[in-house]
């Protein structure tokens, strides 16, 4: 199939296509997206400024159904950090992508005067601009079944809520799920401010008409067999992800004291096991939900769940281990319809669940409310869709929130907040955290998984360092990080892949070449953008965390050589 | 005399009386500030935690009568950019503690559990710790007045307000004047915050019962008389900045275009002529108001003024230029009185007015009220006395407002808010704003002195360097750069000042070398700060201002090696 790249110009309303350069063809997902932003975006722009991109790329083998092959990545940047950002997620945007052939969407300009609410959509007859004034200020839910009532209930789409059209540092982009369900999230670094920004309120896809692009030959067929059966016969990918989903490593986490509660002030939360797995999966399955569900087309492993009410009614897809966490034990809030609620009012009003469980962990630091206190998180949160003073201080994220309120203890860096390992416990995650040049986003290294001693501080650069080199080659390939238990065990599984489908074999240690030498220029961008502090915040290093009592004591004059 | 550095521990209510190092002899103000900060602050602490110190330092001839040499620095890192801060004023302070002998005080430490409204009083019998609770929480004027009431209205004083009590990173430390008014303000940069995270509400400053510890031999007199003539015959130290103020800048500026007008979109202001020299003169002389007035002890050049309501009544001291036009101009405000009402309320808060009137400019772009809508702004001011989610908003100054109303026309340099210039049109001070450790601060350079064609871009780079330097060397004496006109064209003087006081004589090629390290220790701190971005913010690149239609053109490349 001859892949192509579309290039969409919002201010003018002109999409050109573009062939592929033979440098970008094994390249997908956030090697893809951190190549082109690199490349094309000038690191000293404003995140807001019509000079920024937004670069969109699915995964190398989109449109087909090997497994956990449909991630969608968007990369720009970061409103949030101010630095180079790609987030990713499961969905169905980057199959239907894959089946029109589409390598990369990137979108430059910005509407002109007021917010155009304007539509993509894009199909096999081209790219056209979509008058969508009739979901403009709309929550997600509400838009995206708009939207496919419009546009038909198989397209895919992207679509941002209040907080992306007011421009929210922390604003996502959500993407629909095989049911249309718009909470797969693009979710980290403000991404949907970006789009915001650009004026676009959401991007549908719509593969009608076509059949799979890939050759269905034989040597492709095998390989998509032998790789769900490889996942389905680890113990991890195979059954404990579909039957707890990534709520899994909660209590997990909580037994190594990293589990980040009342503002990453304590490592185990006396309420764990109310929030666990499998106080999670009883609840969904006693009240008709799903608990296991493919959060993108092929996908065998199955993590995702739907959460439902209890009467059944469906509440939030899918509710997992970071949100949990972070609107959860972070925020003193052990109920997990409370947080399923919250879960679902961030998805609606489109902002980050992460970001916006750290940050109201902040605010409970600072006094603003109550541990606990539901009822006044909600509140605030509420504040998100209306744009309410504190709404908007919530929707900045963690890092403002902590200038803002003056709060001293603030779990960020680079300006992002942390996700639910703390790592006075999980050391590892302090070296993704303060190393990746996404700001202190696990999925760039998540150490969690490492066969180490989490908490010796001997143990763990050269193993972190492989694993981020290792992650970028997932996320280079689009495949899901979850599989690396399967293909990081047993790489030659991955150069089949790629033989199969490109018909030229390439060998893991090339493509892990490939994926340092993106890191190395995501961190130049970093770098010429004055992004610098590769760093944990003090309180980290100083404040013992209990039950472990520790202190984060990577040695950082270590981690200098990170890079080279 | 023998000085001494006396050095606080806020946790241990002890202090210290410390021999000063011989290093530090010709070191006061900013020099001494800079470099004890440099030395004994870690770059990476959280600007609000006890690691954080408080520096406060005279000038090196503080306690004479030497004119214009009786400025106060304080310095720490900054809570507003993240990298190190100074700040300076006028008052009485620093000749109060110039007579006690003091080279510099060091706070250190933080006050346990809630903020403890602990005041530190210096006096010939040496440090004693109070109990303020009775001013806890009061704005500024009220506070002074009652700890004036205590301590003898004789005593100088730091105080903070409301908002530095609450920590917001554009708190000032409002020093009282010759008359008691906490209208001198160590404004930029947030280090009121520093002293509220350290739960200090005022430092009271009693030299009583001490006489001049300055030799007062012929030659001292002498100088000090010469010094005082030589700024008198000067047409602008000698009569214009008594006449006018700093004010008399505003027109000059308005009519090189470089006036920042509505949240800098225009370099003139077509009420420019209602907020220049000629009415605030006319207003503060008919009300019977106070036209000249000295800002500390001795000085001749007396550019500051006591404005008064229509009955004669007192509002606040001094109206200054960049007060006039950030909280005028640049708002849409063309009424004395009400730039004044906002100066009076910005003092009694406890914030910065530049810092204040450049976030309400961007919050004016975000449509949260119309430029010139007097009572919206006063009612958003009015936040910061009390914390409302909006107050503290403006309170953390405009990078911050930017991200929270998804601003992209934020001039900031290294997160702090510009000056009165637009370096579009003055572009000497674009490039004082983008090199200065200190981030968009004018004093660090103020080009507008310059004799340049402030247009033209290769003109600038070599000049404005040298004044860095030299600013450096006034700052480091801590004489007021207003003498500039004087010292810098005679540094003949400034030696044999020094050569009086001390018995010593140092060239100002010496000073200068001792000037040069302390920008480059400045510029390391910020470097291990991680605050690294030299440069102003895209849309002066590339949005072009009216009148001149100029954008900011000085060549990045050549401002590599400005500190080389």
């Amino acid at each position: 199939m001859k892949m192509k790249i579309l290039e969409i110009d919002v201010k003018d309303k002109t999409s050109t296509q573009l062939d592929v350069p033979e440098k970008y063809k094994y390249l997908g997902g956030r090697g893809l997206t951190s190549t082109v932003v690199s490349a094309e975006v000038d690191p000293a722009c404003h995140p807001l400024n019509e000079k920024n991109m937004l670069v969109i790329a699915p995964g190398l083998f989109a449109g087909s159904v090997l497994s956990s092959a449909n991630r969608l990545s968007a990369g720009a940047k970061s409103p949030l950090t101010g630095g180079i950002k790609e987030a990713n997620s499961g969905g169905l945007a980057a199959y239907r992508l894959g089946r029109l052939g589409i390598k990369a969407i990137k979108i430059k300009g910005k509407g002109k005067g007021e917010f155009e609410s304007a539509g993509i959509k894009i199909s096999s007859s081209g790219v056209s601009f979509e008058d969508l004034s009739f979901i403009k200020g709309m929550t997600t839910y509400e838009a995206a079944k708009r939207l496919l009532e419009r546009y038909g209930n198989k397209c895919a789409f992207l679509v941002i809520g209040p907080a992306g059209e007011i421009r929210l540092p922390t604003a996502c982009i959500n993407v629909g799920d095989t049911e249309g369900e718009p909470c797969r999230n693009l979710g980290r670094g403000g991404l949907g401010a970006v789009m915001g920004s650009k004026g676009i309120k959401a991007i549908i896809i719509d593969d009608q008409g076509l059949k799979s692009p890939w050759k269905e030959n034989d040597k492709v067929k095998q390989v998509i067999k032998k790789f769900a059966r490889a996942l389905k016969e680890h113990p991890v990918t195979g059954e404990k992800f579909a039957k707890y989903g990534t709520v899994m490593t909660l209590l997990n986490v909580n037994s190594l004291g990293g589990l980040p509660t009342r503002n990453f002030t304590q490592g185990t939360f006396e309420d764990a096991e109310k929030i666990g797995a499998e106080s999670l999966r009883e609840k969904i399955a006693n009240r008709g939900g799903m608990t296991a569900h493919s959060c993108m087309p092929g996908c065998v492993i199955q993590c995702s769940n739907k959460y439902v009410k209890k009467n059944g009614s469906p509440l939030v897809g899918s509710l997992d281990f970071e949100t949990v966490c972070l609107l959860g034990a972070n925020i003193g809030i052990s109920d997990l319809d409370q947080i399923a609620t919250l879960n679902r009012l961030c998805n609606d009003y489109g902002v980050d669940t992460m970001e916006t469980g750290v940050t109201l962990g902040v605010m409970a630091e600072a006094g603003i409310f109550e541990y606990g206190n539901y009822k006044k998180i909600k509140g605030i949160v509420d504040g998100l869709g209306t744009g309410t003073p504190i709404g908007r201080i919530l929707g900045s994220g963690a890092a403002v929130a902590g200038k803002v309120f003056g709060v001293e203890r603030v779990p960020v860096v680079k300006d992002q907040g942390m996700a639910a390992y703390d790592p006075r416990a999980i050391k590892g995650m302090g070296i993704t955290y303060s190393m990746s040049p996404m700001g202190a986003d696990h999925t760039a290294g998540n150490a969690i998984t490492l066969a180490v001693d989490h908490l010796d501080p001997e143990a763990q650069i050269k193993p972190v360092r492989e694993l981020h080199i290792n992650t970028m080659v997932l996320d280079t390939l689009g495949i899901c990080i979850f599989t690396g238990r399967v293909t990081l065990g047993n790489t030659d599984i991955v150069e089949d892949i790629i033989e199969a489908f490109f018909d030229h074999r390439i060998t893991f240690e090339e493509l892990q070449k490939i994926a340092e030498e993106n890191l190395k220029c995501e961190r130049e961008f970093n770098r010429r953008a004055g992004i610098s502090a590769d760093r944990l915040p003090q309180f980290m290093l100083e404040e013992q965390l209990p039950p472990n009592n520790t202190v984060y004591d990577i040695d950082m004059k270590e981690l200098e050589s990170f890079y080279d």
